[in-house]
């Protein structure tokens, strides 16, 4: 129990630092992605990840046994930023009966022919189980905005193109996310910042190592161009949808390990928030399951 | 030409009366289910509706081939306000290729396991269709606040049953019915409004006439003894859910053939606020069929 504690302390410790609940005035420039709070190194790290695995499938189990709450976690990034392996770290303990990942690529012509929130809202989580967007409804407020013509093939009317869609989008978004607040759904956001200069490390090893390869695609690199209104793109929309109910939290990307233990903490810090517990059975329900056993006992 | 622009204004006399943007001060009791506008006679109703439907189907032709804006269409009623025979005769002129009803029952226990507009979301009409919900998440914050023990089986957890979940309801309802229109999805709510006299008269009809018995259940009538409890939760329903973009018509449903027209002209009359047309085509491609035309009459 005092394990326990700690840990939940720890979990506070290292997310809420990169927690945003009120987006006003965020600048992306303001956090160092080379960030790690003093975590000295990869083996530290890999301890502390190991020891949030354990509690998070404690967590999820009694999520799942409750079945109640859901929880949603949205991430975000520029390409080699790490959102898949950060992913795969941090929720392989888990069981994947109650998680669910989804990636969300470019809209079929079937989801374009509805809202852009549609095609996600499909996918939520159930009550008891975790849900995981890889990319999700906020690249409609990114790539969208970064590529107009994006914006163009959407089918929309056009007199619906107004100069701020933007801002428009980052409200429904968050409107939509308090809803799913008030219904259950503990929506958590993040925001992985590498910087442009370990993303051509990264690149660059894509290119050199053979079974890295096949992550490349020539597309990444023509992304990179962009990479200012990106940014911009990036800071209004932390401004306009963090929330207390739904915050974002933009953690430091450069290194791989200090990301996974942001996140899980982050992930353990929400999960504690909510009253977890196996389903308690009344005493009438109590007696009869004492009575079967009994008799099983006796067979 | 002539002729269209007399029925956009006859549309408009005979919806914009019961149309409500604002429900401020709203109560139902304000409203007279036997009116009917000084129409006299079934017959000129039936004249109208006659019309009515021909200017529609030509403007759901126009909508489908178009292919950008949807529009979404909500009946609400106390039973036996004449929910299916207003879809029916209304709608039976429209090509069915562009236009899908939905009846709402008691959600499924994989429904119970989203938030209350997950399942309804699945069914919004998509671009250049007409969608009909009859029943809708309205039922949320009507039938499920006249009953709390159907709350009480939705699988919230307790601490977000709170004593305003029906305003943050209507709230969140707004707030998504706003998302869409701006997303290009044109939202018509109808409450019809029948009194409880009418409604008995109906049930009687029900029980003598042996082709309508099947329409009678038990529990339509149980439903009854809760009239007040119905007419309060309609009364702040519109009030907390009427808007500019997502208007209520409360529509006087004593007299079907009146509840008819009213129906099919508050749709013309919003059908007629979109710029509908048939695709346009550009110079180059009106040559390039040219071309084609000419070598198919030559062959």
């Amino acid at each position: 129990m005092i394990k326990t504690k700690r840990m939940l302390a720890e979990a506070a410790a290292f997310s809420r630092p990169f927690r945003i609940s009120n987006g006003r005035k965020f600048r992306l420039s303001d956090v160092d992605p080379g960030d790690t709070r003093g975590l000295k190194s990869k083996q530290d790290a890999a301890k502390l990840l190991e020891r949030g695995r354990e509690v998070l499938a404690e967590m999820q189990d009694r999520l799942y046994a409750q079945d109640r709450w859901a929880l949603l976690l949205i991430f975000q990034a520029m390409d080699a930023a790490g959102k898949d392996s950060t992913i795969k770290h941090v929720m392989s303990g888990v069981n994947p009966q109650g998680c669910q990942v989804y990636s969300f690529k470019a809209p079929s012509p079937q989801e374009l022919d509805h809202d852009f929130m549609w095609r996600t809202t499909m996918c939520l989580p159930e009550r008891g189980r975790i849900g995981i967007f890889n990319r999700s409804y906020y690249e409609e407020v990114l790539v969208v905005r970064v590529h107009p013509e994006l914006l163009r093939g959407q089918k929309l009317p056009p007199r619906l193109i107004t100069k701020h869609i933007w801002t428009d989008r980052c409200e429904d978004i968050t409107s939509v996310e308090r809803y799913l607040h008030r219904n259950g759904v503990i929506v958590r956001k993040f925001l992985l910042h590498v910087s442009k200069e370990e993303q051509r490390r990264r690149f660059l090893a894509r290119l050199d190592q053979p079974q890295k390869r096949w992550k490349f695609s020539i597309h990444d690199v023509e992304e990179r161009k962009h990479w200012n209104d990106y940014i911009h793109a990036y800071d209004d929309m932390v401004r306009h949808t963090a929330s207390a109910h739904a915050p974002w939290y933009v953690v430091p990307a450069d290194h791989k390990w200090f990301t996974r233990v942001v996140v899980i903490s982050a992930i353990i810090d929400a999960l504690a928030e909510l009253d977890l517990h196996y389903p308690r059975i009344d005493p009438d329900k109590q007696k009869e399951l004492d009575a079967v056993r009994k008799a099983l006992a006796a067979e």
